[in-house]
């Protein structure tokens, strides 16, 4: 039987990784939302950097650039990881370059993957269905904040994991896969709640994103998984 | 207020590291289980070392000497990490060396913090009391499997902060307290069934240490908190 495992961050992913396993990077508030929300929108391709410097190339060279450090978008790009951003008809059809305090970091770490696809509540059911589907073995990677585990991004992983153990043929004997599906069962009724006293939601909540949070935490909003192919994301073709 | 923060994993202890405050390290299952027996047993001093071949210098020195690897004595010593073996009468007094897979690695990974105790659910109350009293910043330092977050090291911090943050006047930002605290809730009211699923439970049961297993998860059997003072172990002077 194919195997979930759950990693809490980045950090700590060649602890975890495995040859053959489908990696799903996780940053819910807000970089993969937005990812996820830029391909339901059109966007054509998009291209994860490390480093703000990096970002400023592509800025450079003339493409669309988001930039976000510690929740804000950063001064002189494009974009940030809001997922409203993503929404806009002068977006689709484009290639942005995107770079984050978290979420591109956990892609880099995952590099050596077979496959890197990105996961958010706004894809949750799709991205069940394709798992299930092609029965390999999933890491579920939290991007977490700065490198210290986060909630939000446990929860999506504690969805994933337990209903691919709970009503399909996957297993796992790994800790905190057992703890993220407990704590989304205790989670799942009001995300928005449960998170009212998390580090990140905090965070965000200073910075007046109390809607990008809501929209974050709603589940299947956005139908496609973004997948990481030679260095860039596109849209998964799903069959 | 104080804060509570909790690690999941010595590998990470850097970036929660705090100048003031004290580290609590947690191995239930069992090495810190098996160092608070041992005090209350009468046990005058332990010096946790991180390699066998450490713990071998001390036994060709004419030490009393525990290695444990993989759950199991290593071969050629004198004790492992059973609780068991910390109740006979031979090792009231005397200075034993320790050194097992995960136990001793999260005390080393802790060394410059200004100071350590050893946790366990068998000194459960006394080291809230204990805690409470100092109203110092608490670090739960969980030592995890080789690096990796488990689940019985996990719900003993959540039963410490949850403590500290409930009923007294501690605080925490930090979204691992928060989960911790949460898991300690589910698993409260029958802490070993809670666990039936874990990896390391199941690891150990494997080995026929169930005995040990039930021991380790009854609280409050050990009234004692045990302290590194200049590189080794003893036993915390209460008021």
């Amino acid at each position: 039987m194919p195997e979930v495992e759950v990693c809490f961050s980045p950090n700590v992913y060649p602890l975890f990784h495995k040859d053959d396993a489908i990696v799903v990077v996780i940053d819910v508030l807000r970089a993969t939302s937005a990812i996820t929300t830029a391909f339901y929108n059109g966007v054509a391709q998009m291209i994860p950097v490390a480093t703000v410097e990096e970002a400023l190339e592509y800025k450079k060279k003339g493409f669309i650039v988001a930039a976000e450090r510690n929740g804000e978008v950063v001064p002189g790009f494009d974009l940030g990881n809001s997922p409203f951003g993503y929404m806009s008809k002068k977006v689709a059809g484009k290639t942005i370059a995107i770079t984050t305090t978290n979420g591109t970091q956990a892609i880099k770490a995952a590099e050596k993957a077979k496959r890197i696809l990105i996961g958010s509540f706004l894809n949750l059911d799709v991205m069940i269905d394709y798992l299930r589907a092609e029965k390999k073995d999933v890491l579920l990677l939290c991007a977490g904040w700065k490198n210290k585990f986060n909630l939000e991004d446990t929860l999506y992983a504690g969805a994933i994991a337990d209903a691919l153990i709970s009503k399909y043929e996957f297993t796992t004997s790994c800790d905190s896969a057992i703890a993220a599906g407990q704590l989304y069962h205790l989670a799942k009724h009001d995300l928005y709640e449960f998170l009212s006293r998390s580090s990140h939601r905090n965070r965000l909540s200073k910075l007046n994103l109390d809607r990008d949070i809501k929209y974050c935490l709603t589940p299947n909003q956005c139908p496609v998984i973004p997948v990481m192919e030679k260095g860039s994301l596109t849209k998964l073709q799903l069959a």
